[in-house]
């Protein structure tokens, strides 16, 4: 079956917003076996909204059009496919509740034209909204499908992990399964060639490989008549690649993030953790803090940014910042051996760094971050050296951190075993 | 004249990649005042790539297509747009020495396909590539104009500045300008209600609201025959804007975030800040620490995650959390209080809440969030319910944070001058 997207608004086309979803869509659709030939992007307009669905529903079966959902006059998707189909609407009841107490849990005042998105086509498949008040709808007819989604990325994601790719899966001849081998510590290009003989000899199943924010995610997608027979092929085929990677491979679990990894290392294991950041700034706790059931091993953390905060949180002497730097290992160990004083904690995280925008009067280039880590005592830090503008050093050395945490506490655990 | 982009590739219908040239080119189009309704993407086919250039070629004047200039097989942008204005195309000796000079340099092997990139359409203007070996070219045929540009971003953007803005700039009638009023604490069909009148009367300058983490922004933008008389169309209405939402308002710089202007007040008014949260766990100084400069204000924050930490850090009654919980607008003032026993900040935030994913035993429901600022002693605290999941929850109670400061903030320093 063929699937194409439609886009809709404005602020595409002005160029405020980055199409993200069109990645993650593109992605969905691929990674179920659908052939995917165009996309388009168009703005508020009504009879270039028709003219779009009415060219797309030509050449495609499935048509997924994406944003245009909001409760203002310049949002008219759901009125334009109605209008195409030539379909009614009629007002859903649960869902106006549901706005109606959206609006009220935020003590926000509800307008007339907040109603406009508890309208449903007839006959459609209702998608819950569960991040926001536009619900999704799947309207079969004539041998076509359409499928609207609201264009904010959380509600996206969160419907079609929900209710599309369920959806779609019925609709795929056969069964397309998918890993994805999660990794750090590698780039991409490295990856790509160490996988290299694998990937040139793919072709059920497909090997392809994905940047995201300092990690590389490796997917392996089978095809196959049914699930059963669809796993069989994938398993040698991850098990390769994570033989391959070793350390570097921090998951295969589709829900798992690199902060959820470690999280539930900790948990398993008993072990409490405390974060203790400059450059980074509470990002890193921030990440960890994410992840549900993080409180078992998460008690306290702290912000050391200042040099007079890291002196006396901290204990660490003027003198040896004055050597050495506040961006130095030394500092870098001296803040988990610091933090041991408030926080006994068995592994202890610290993070010191110059994320820029510019040099400071010690001469460290911009980029240089030196990460510790602690478990029982055993400190270790390492020195790296990110490219980028401040968010992109802050957000890196938090994953660097996330990284550096999970192999020290692996080797911690494996010792213990060994010793 | 309305524009129109075309980009070419496959890897962007499998997700393969972001398409952040359509972002970047939406941009310099929309700054430089052209109209433009419609983008597709569309994948390495002859058959389709000639399609989608019939389509555009009819509705548009300018099609700018990014990407298939490569030299293989699967590259053939070039070719299409000549078939379908029925062009020749010559070798170009200069690109086809730069062509050999550039793997000279880098000591790779040159193959015939190589050259293909060196080939010129007849009666086309060349525009030299100096990040990559594929020239861009400009064809004005038949009234209408092709731009072709290729797709790593690194040389699309070096080549638009270099030759494709001044080239337009020569295509375009008068100058675009606009403004984005920035705010916060109201949504977005709030917004839209609010203005109702100023958008039903619009054609120049034009408004439009977009919704953005917690924020809603407000765009006006004029059209005129200079940038002079564009600002003066501008003025009055985001002079409007500004007065209607007053507080809600927090920048009309293009450069500033929340967190910007929240450290620009404490900056420019001499108050330090300090931080201590539960549920956000550290996000907050991560988002105000983002910001350059913040060193001068802010030293130290703490992350008091769980009720021993709040009773041993903070120095809150076991019996204080027993009566009114972890999650109540009497921790959250107890959290600032109790901050200033270790750090005699002016500003001092606090944050604590339920942000999920389930409720426990305390009946408080998921997204209850209470904030506590203090400015000199005088503490308030402001009591939030967020919807959606644990990421979303955190996210809105560190923009609410954010805003609250920069509320408190500005109502201690008008009492000041008023007192």
């Amino acid at each position: 079956m063929k699937v194409e997207f439609i886009f809709v608004g404005t602020e595409l086309l002005l160029g405020n917003i980055v199409n993200t979803n069109a990645f993650y869509l593109s992605n969905v659709c691929s990674s179920l076996g659908f052939v995917c030939y165009n996309q388009s992007v168009v703005g508020d307009n009504r009879e270039r909204i028709l003219e779009t669905i009415e060219m797309s529903a030509k050449r495609s079966d499935i048509i997924i059009l994406n944003g245009g959902l909001g409760p203002t006059e310049d949002d008219m998707t759901k009125e334009c496919v109605c209008e195409y189909l030539n379909i009614k609407m009629n007002m859903d009841e649960d869902t106006k509740k549901a706005i109606e107490a959206y609006f009220e849990k935020k003590n926000m005042p509800l307008c007339d034209s907040n109603y406009k998105q508890a309208l449903k086509p007839e006959g459609s498949m209702l998608l819950k909204n569960n991040n926001g008040t536009a619900p999704g709808f799947i309207i079969e007819k004539d041998g076509k499908i359409f499928i609207l989604l609201p264009g904010p990325p959380i509600e996206l994601e969160n419907m079609t992990k929900d209710y599309v790719i369920p959806y779609l899966k019925t609709k795929s001849d056969g069964v397309i399964n998918s890993v994805t081998v999660k990794m750090c510590g590698v780039c991409e290009s490295e990856v790509e060639n160490r996988l290299k003989d694998m990937i040139d000899r793919q072709t059920n199943p497909t090997i392809a490989t994905y940047c995201k924010e300092g990690e590389v995610h490796v997917r392996v997608t089978a095809k196959a008549e049914d699930e059963k027979s669809a796993n069989k092929l994938l398993r040698p085929i991850v098990k390769e690649i994570k033989s391959r990677f070793g350390v570097n491979v921090y998951s295969t679990d589709d829900e798992a993030t690199l902060e959820s990894s470690v999280v539930d290392l900790l948990v398993a294991n008993n072990l409490t953790v405390t974060t203790v950041e400059s450059c980074t700034g509470g990002l890193l706790a921030g990440r960890l803090i994410n992840v549900p059931g993080v409180s078992e091993v998460f008690k306290e953390g702290r912000i050391t940014y200042s040099n007079k905060s890291k002196r006396k949180t901290l204990g660490i002497k003027k003198r040896i910042i004055a050597e050495h730097t506040a961006v130095s290992a030394e500092v870098a160990e001296l803040m988990v051996k610091g933090a041991s004083a408030f926080n006994k904690a068995d592994v202890i995280v610290s993070v010191t760094g110059l994320a820029g925008p510019s040099s400071d009067s010690t001469n460290i280039p911009v980029g240089r971050v030196y990460i510790g880590c602690g478990v029982k005592g055993n400190v270790k830090v390492e020195e790296y050296n990110f490219a980028g503008n401040r968010e992109k050093v802050r957000a890196n050395a938090v994953t660097s951190a996330l990284f550096m945490m999970r192999r020290c506490i692996l080797e911690y655990l494996s010792e213990s075993v060994n010793g």
